[in-house]
């Protein structure tokens, strides 16, 4: 505890000051019909997220979301609200994330963050293992992605 | 054989279409630092992708590309090259994204997209897996992705 309390204090979260366990509530982001076709126009053009026309004829009855689009929405809420003040060094893998319903224009998406295991190395880091699950404004589940990153140790208190 | 060459004339590639084992090879895509910084700036705002000076004292000595961004590059190339002629109901899952290797401003990348599974279910659709990689202009791994994604079955035919 004192270690996290002087860990918030010197603005830096290391790997020993991440608690497994820990559940972090997420922001909100609500997606645009513009944002969503600008999106998927230059990282996913495909037609259900891109043409009106060709997204009321399909499955979904309507423009749909890129998951890439609601994997950064994700991405952008983890590190405004926990990331940012963590010594991260680099993610490593996305080891699983799993499209759960539909995300269209106007939804407001909101989430947690799960601490699932914190595993230090020989060199001076910790694998950090996170749990994360985006919902609707109607709390059903969108995303679920599970994130290995990097984070360093404390560095050694020079004394 | 014939299958593939009709649906080739008819503009859409349905399930029974698609090649186990097939490989694919993708265009390339260069990323400038401008938008390394501004997508990162949007989506990923940690500052050793936003921060020129924060990368530069960081693990990396310089900006690296947020994975997120890797994968959308990915996603750009694999849809110009091989999704859009197909009858594409939906991503299911990503069931694996590895970042191999630190993307910087001006790296061209490239890869590849294999065809591992096509398995048809009960929904006249397909749920269709491929691993595909992308490499920089030195031909090193810089990420890996494996995809679930549902395709239409081929319509019956109205005679």
């Amino acid at each position: 505890m004192t270690d996290h309390v002087d860990a918030l204090q010197s603005g830096v979260v290391y790997g020993e000051d991440i608690e497994v366990g820990r559940r972090y509530r997420l922001g909100s982001y609500t997606i645009t019909e513009r944002e969503l076709v600008d999106f998927a126009g230059l990282w996913d053009p495909q037609g259900f997220h891109v043409d009106k026309d060709v997204a009321e004829a399909g499955a979904y009855e309507g423009l749909i979301a890129s998951g890439l689009h609601t994997l950064a929405v994700y991405q952008r809420l983890a590190v405004l609200d926990v990331f940012s003040g963590w010594s991260v060094i680099a993610g490593r893998r996305l080891r699983e994330v799993r499209f759960l319903r539909p995300v269209r224009p106007g939804d407001t998406l909101t989430g947690t963050v799960l601490i699932q295991d914190v595993a230090f190395d020989d060199r001076d880091r910790a694998l950090v293992t996170t749990a994360a699950e985006l919902t609707d404004a109607h709390a059903r589940p969108v995303l679920s992605v599970d994130v290995e990153a990097y984070v360093r140790a404390r560095p050694p208190q020079i004394s």
